[in-house]
């Protein structure tokens, strides 16, 4: 042995292996913890830093001043269930059936959830060593095989579906006065009560309570979020917050009651705005903010139907349920303090790109490369192009749009994946973020591009058993 | 006399005058320099800070992260002579002839322009001791004795009227191949020239070129800043800024050229952005920031009609031109280190109450006190609620909505001043910014409070002769 490690040779070795430490930057302690705040309905224009006149989030607009704001940054899908599915899985919610012609989202009734086959953040995360936590709204299946404890999160603290969900009728007509109100599920909408649905209060696979007291969810979340973070402080950890708010019914702890003059909706946005205070600031506390990455997303855009109880979209059109821009295209900020170079970001993100980023970002390696996913991890650390170019808008299993570089091309309503795809207006979003002065005359290449795009990711796709549709 | 200041005498003496500073916290050299940068027809959603997706402004959004951004700061009419005639005098501009039935704006054929009897800003500042500046585009009557210099200013380099204006038919007929284009003055917007236009370049009552190269109009507006900051960096200055851009025609100059991939305007934006970051580095450097307040806003919300070349409105509705919030509320931040509190304010606010708040912070004493003007600050030295609880949008002569608090009703088209005036709609603005839900049935007494606003506002009225009509 001696003469085998003589100097030279001991030198040669250590030098090896300096090499394989450069270039393999966050193994071992450099994993960064991880936090993804996620809401719930909330538009792109509901931040004051992106332009709401009346209210103010102030702890948003300086996270997005300390770190990225992302400005075409997309939702997987325009609605819950979908864009859940593609945040945890890198994958369009088409390969795996969390998408459906039938039902958009996954209902109390439902039976179907998220496939065991797909690999999660969580579970790619815990490879690596991380200790993985969920508070909040899951939506990707109820029953206990499809729970977030079954897909890789070591603990969860939340509802298993949307705040409106599993109407309790006798409590609302009682309360109503032997009557059912307005819209969907009989609510009076400016005047809700937390009685009025059942919907569960889950610690792991355990029900705690039914029917919560709905006006301190995101307070509740948002202390189960910063025990989390203080408990698992001395070893990497993923934690993904999913807000319930401001999905209808709206509801705000009594701190913000009022807080703000835009009525309810701008309270439960400037609660979740001191939600995120409050975390960036235990972290500041625990003197861990330089090891952690915290991304700030929405699941969707703004549900306009609710007038004044939705968000703004802000300069873009439509909102929740559309595959206009306003439908998809959501406030996002990644703050990560020494790590990621501050300032804006025009190119394309997606959520689906988290999986593909924190796989690049901590090492860990996937039982396969998620199709749709790209590393956005030159971008975040040095400002470098972004490698997503492209962007599919799927409405359930249907593409009804595809983004390729500036240009998005709307296509005629269609049996799913059926081709050759007829592009009904082309905008150039660069010039033309409100989608308002169609261009599919103009530029004849570029529809044929993506229409190509189409046709080779169309091919690529095998539809999965529509879980939504299952009752 | 040494009798008479014996030690006590003298320490009496010296007790007064030090209670006399303290009651005139802002006298002598305590007076601020004061610097107004104005753009043209820059909309609400035009910066990255509110939420434009893909014009990059870093040094307005850190002006405003350093400052106070108004989100609910208001141009004092639709269009551009009667914003500016606002500005600098502090009245609504139908007490001065400076808006019309006739005409909105003054043009090359126009003989008015602001009368004598008004007292402007400059003026109000050079009794106490300004040096007074101005550059860039004036529109408030190009005759000798309506201009800069005839109403306070020292000095001032720019242009007379908007930069579209005075056609050069011949040259362009000439360069267009016989042929005169598209809308209004038949021009090809998408590749204008500056021969198009003999508008002058003026410097004091001096033409000092015809048709000067738009493409440098920006950059030299602010090297000419810059100038006049340095000159006069000892004493108290007021230096009014007021961009030819983003007004169409559009030119940037060459370093800005294909900057930003939202096309010219994005372009334009981007190098006023530059502007004023030059601007405010140029304070930094010469140690006066702290004793620099810079006002950034602009006369009137976007030229919708001019599509990719008009700017966004963001969540507003409309644009330059109506009386709908797109149309004057405006991108507005106070910056002065030290002395403002920073943060957000969604108070009222208006171009209109600079002549009051400048009035209180440099003690000088006006010929009367401006009738539309607030005093707004201790709004900015503190925080506190703003004055202002009303503004009256007027379309010429015409008052066409007033907003109470968060209320503004949308009065029907009607005669001058006339009564009593007919409600059409009734939004709230704090929930709907957008002004998409009218609640005219829901608050009579709101509309009748409105109602009397609008009488008791119209008896103090008394109309001066119409200058835009004058030929």
């Amino acid at each position: 042995m001696s003469r085998l490690l003589n100097p030279s040779t001991f030198l040669f070795l250590l030098g090896c292996l300096s090499l394989s430490i450069l270039q393999t930057p966050l193994s071992g302690s450099n994993k960064p913890n991880v936090i993804i705040i996620f809401t719930d309905d909330m538009g792109y224009g509901d931040m004051s830093g992106n332009g709401h006149p009346t209210i103010k989030t102030p702890h948003l607009d300086r996270m997005a001043y300390e770190g990225q704001k992302w400005t075409s940054f997309y939702a997987p899908a325009p609605v819950c269930t979908p864009s859940r599915a593609g945040l945890l899985t890198g994958r369009y919610p088409i390969r795996n059936g969390m998408c459906s012609d039938v039902f958009w989202v996954l209902f109390p009734e439902s039976t179907g959830g998220l496939p065991q086959f797909e690999e999660t953040l969580p579970e790619l995360l815990k490879k690596v060593g991380y200790k993985t936590g969920m508070v909040g709204k899951w939506h990707l299946g109820h029953l206990p095989e499809f729970l977030p404890t079954e897909h890789g999160f070591d603990s969860w603290y939340g509802i298993p579906y949307s705040n409106d969900m599993d109407l309790n009728r006798p409590v609302v007509e009682a309360l109503n006065g032997g009557e059912l109100g307005e819209w969907h599920t009989g609510i009076h909408w400016d005047n809700p009560r937390s009685e009025y649905w059942n919907v569960p209060l889950m610690e792991g696979v355990t029900i705690i309570e039914c029917a919560p007291d709905q006006n301190v969810l995101t307070k509740t979340y948002t202390e189960k979020s910063i025990e989390f973070i203080k408990a698992n402080k001395d070893e990497p950890f993923f934690l993904y917050l999913a807000h319930s708010m401001p999905h209808v019914p709206l509801f705000a702890s009594k701190s913000y009651k009022d807080s703000s003059t835009a009525g309810i909706y701008g309270d439960v946005i400037e609660e979740i705005d001191g939600s995120v205070g409050a975390i960036l600031q235990t972290l500041k506390d625990l003197k861990i903010s330089e090891q952690t990455l915290v991304v700030f997303t929405s699941d969707n855009g703004p549900w306009l139907q609710f007038k004044t109880q939705g968000g703004l979209a802000g300069p873009l059109r439509d909102g929740k349920g559309t595959t206009w821009e306003g439908g998809m295209r959501v406030p996002t900020i990644f703050w990560w303090p020494e790590s990621i170079q501050p300032g804006l970001v025009h190119g394309i993100g997606s959520a689906l790109d988290l999986f593909a980023t924190l796989q690049s970002l901590t090492g860990a390696k996937p039982k396969q490369t998620p199709e749709d996913s790209y590393d956005l991890s030159s971008t975040l650390r040095n400002g470098a192009e972004s490698p997503r170019k492209e962007m599919i808008y799927y409405r359930g299993p249907r593409i009804q749009a595809i983004r390729l570089g500036n240009y998005k091309a709307h296509f005629e309503r269609q049996a799913a994946l059926a081709n050759p795809p007829i592009v009904t207006a082309l905008y150039n979003l660069d010039t033309d973020p409100g989608e308002r002065f169609d261009l599919k005359a103009k530029h004849p290449k570029v529809i044929a591009e993506i229409q190509a795009l189409h046709q080779s990711h169309s091919k690529s796709i095998v539809p999965a058993v529509d879980q939504l549709a299952k009752r």
